[in-house]
């Protein structure tokens, strides 16, 4: 394939990935039977918008409610208030949503149903510190704990401890109601209580785990904070508890049925594909490296299988940012990726995340092949001062290989497709 | 399988991956005829007795010479000298080793054969600065490069520069003898003028490069090497001079003959191999992170493959070492993929290098099972905290994990194999 070929065929598995994640298609089929009392439909997230829009659509009953997305156009829906927050950092939006929220699940009654709409970048959007946890401190510790490279997992469990909303607290808000949980994943391993760190889903993680993070990453926090850590008084509600009796949790989407959609396409392009994990983490460009090393592996010794094939993978990496760049973690995955092949004939590779903005930069991810280095050079960008300074966005862009979609109402992380197609020797 | 059984079956791999290497075995087939004048060998890598060994037993002509290997119990040769060593940094006694195989190969003639046997750590242990270059600067630059992380690649572009022996300055001492190297490939990739830093094969790096090398990690030179650096008068003999016109150079072993003796073993314990990648490299905990997601969607989804399988990597990754503790980069893998994996049944993983020591430990690697944190943290021993020590050595050695073999004699680098096989249930 040429390389304009392979590109075409990348973007199509990517619009395929996002579309296995969009909520007017495969949220209507979760929605369970109508109540006898009232429906309040609470939700936050990337997604927030879109499922709350697929519920209006299909729910053939009374609704009423409220949730939060991200700040992105969009017309207002009939029934359900959507609230504007800030992502990756919440801010005074966040708070003004997590409290509205929380008075929209205010004194039900058991025959009262909660729907709620939870998907990536929940966090985020909805935020309230629990009872005497200082706003600031909480912003500032989720900046340190961003800034440090810790990852979701991590971020989520000191999140839930310092949190009104999250790590279950919603649902205990909302009892005595059937709460009814509706999740998009964008999660490695797909977790319940790790997406938007588990509003209405008991936690697992304790008090002891959240200082523990805080303390692996020099998080200096206060005294008091430290106090109400150690002596457990912010211990979020465990399995088992009252809250959670009438309470269920349904997957909608998640990285692998992007995956298996992506591969789809590939199957149809005559392109054999191979999912390695939905649930990479790591470091982005080390992990761009282990990906480069296996397209070697299939160009060198036609395994794990021969060309032409693409390799899958799903999941977050993380960029731990020592310099001053512009970009994300796929773009920093595209550049690493291509200085790891060096100019390497044959490979193309996409990486994108599923709700359309990459970190800092306004792209989706990028597509790289064997001319990215060269046409970086070409126009005097150096790809490997660049990758140093965390701006592979800049350099990217610059030549022209970002993928624009703006943001795409669902999230199910990232999604990156190396395909391993030589062109057809033609004498 | 139970860990026990699973532990075996990994041994049994291991072994078989380095035997695959095993000059005693591999290099004989690929002697050349004799010639009409003298045969000299010469050569240096961690290999270099057991190769020396091979052609004394199955040469039939005369010969005579000399090889540098690591410091290590071995009886003489009865023809071939053996010097010793130093590895990873070079000292006196590599110089020596140089100045002997410098001396070995002077004054030949055309119908002289030069018989290299070359094998990775070789660059160590055959140390002489080039003209103008400071013997002292010269080992606190390897040692600055190693400390900060630099990839093999780097490392040997900056070592040929600053030689009289690599980089194919072997080549024109012993010109214009016919020279027959014979390889023994530690490098991913297994390009040739990168073992050992190719003292036999052309250079394609440039002075250029290797200033880049030196300035990515922050290496301070004296303005002496920079000058002779930017004015080139460090160049190496590059492709098409006249030194290589009378000589061939051989691979008789490989990271991938190593990967198919492991898959061979496995399919004979009944276990389906999949070999990622002979050359895997980057940050060894990042590379574990990777390694166990991918061993998750095995066992969560049956892809790439269904179990029971093993997961096959080679190649070589780096320690960037910021703690105080001992271990290398084999145990440095285990122990991240064994935090990466928290405890998941099913799974264990050896990572050893096939050279039988790995960094500042004694031993060759490790194997990890679903057991390994609990019984660290049984011992009162912190996983994470030893990682983030770089520490895994002392953490892997205390719970019995550890493999020990001395050195081999042999070094096709690192064999990583993750084998998933869940205990079958029985009622």
């Amino acid at each position: 394939m040429s390389p304009q070929a392979r590109a075409q065929l990348l973007r199509k598995m990517y619009s395929a990935a996002v579309a296995a994640a969009d909520p007017m298609v495969v949220l209507p089929r979760h929605l369970p039977a109508l109540p006898q009392g009232r429906t309040i439909v609470v939700g936050a997230g990337k997604a927030a918008y879109a499922m709350a829009r697929a519920v209006e659509a299909h729910w053939k009953g009374q609704l009423e409610g409220v949730v939060v997305a991200p700040n992105m156009a969009a017309d207002a829906l009939p029934r359900i208030r959507v609230l504007e927050g800030s992502h990756p950092v919440p801010d005074a939006f966040s708070f003004v949503a997590a409290r509205s929220i929380l008075a929209a699940v205010a004194g039900l009654r058991p025959q009262d149903l909660v729907l709620a709409l939870i998907s990536g970048g929940g966090s985020a959007l909805m935020a309230l510190p629990a009872s005497g946890v200082n706003f600031q401190e909480k912003q500032s510790i989720t900046r340190a704990l961003l800034r440090g490279g810790a990852t979701i997992h991590e971020l989520n469990v000191v999140r839930k401890h310092l949190s009104a909303i999250k790590g279950g607290r919603l649902a205990q808000a909302a009892a005595p109601a059937h709460v009814v949980t509706l999740v998009l994943s964008d999660i490695p391993g797909d977790e319940f209580g790790l997406v938007a760190s588990g509003p209405t889903v008991p936690d697992i993680s304790s008090c002891i785990d959240a200082l523990a993070v805080l303390d692996r990453y020099d998080v200096i926090i206060s005294a008091g904070l430290r106090k109400q850590l150690l002596d457990a008084s912010l211990e979020t509600p465990k399995p088992g508890d009252d809250c959670f009796l009438a309470g269920e949790t349904r997957m909608i989407a998640c990285a692998q049925d992007g995956l298996e959609a992506a591969a789809q396409v590939a199957r149809e392009g005559g392109v054999t594909p191979l999912i390695l994990s939905d649930r990479i983490e790591g470091e982005s460009r080390e992990v761009a490296r282990v990906h480069a090393a296996i397209a070697q592996q299939v160009i060198r010794r036609g395994q794990p299988l021969g060309a032409p094939c693409v390799l899958l993978s799903g999941g977050e990496t993380t960029v731990t940012v020592t310099g001053h760049g512009r970009g994300g973690r796929n773009t920093e995955f595209s550049l690493a990726l291509a200085l790891a092949l060096q100019g390497q004939s044959g490979v193309s590779a996409l990486s994108a995340g599923t709700d359309g903005i990459d970190g800092s930069s306004d792209a989706a991810g990028a597509i790289v092949d064997e001319d990215t280095l060269e046409r970086a050079r070409q126009l005097g960008l150096d790809p490997l001062t660049h990758l140093m300074d965390n701006d592979s966005f800049t350099l990217l862009s610059r030549i022209g290989t970002c993928i624009h979609t703006g943001p795409s109402g669902t999230n199910i992380n990232d999604v990156r497709a190396l395909l391993i197609a030589p062109e057809t020797n033609t004498p």
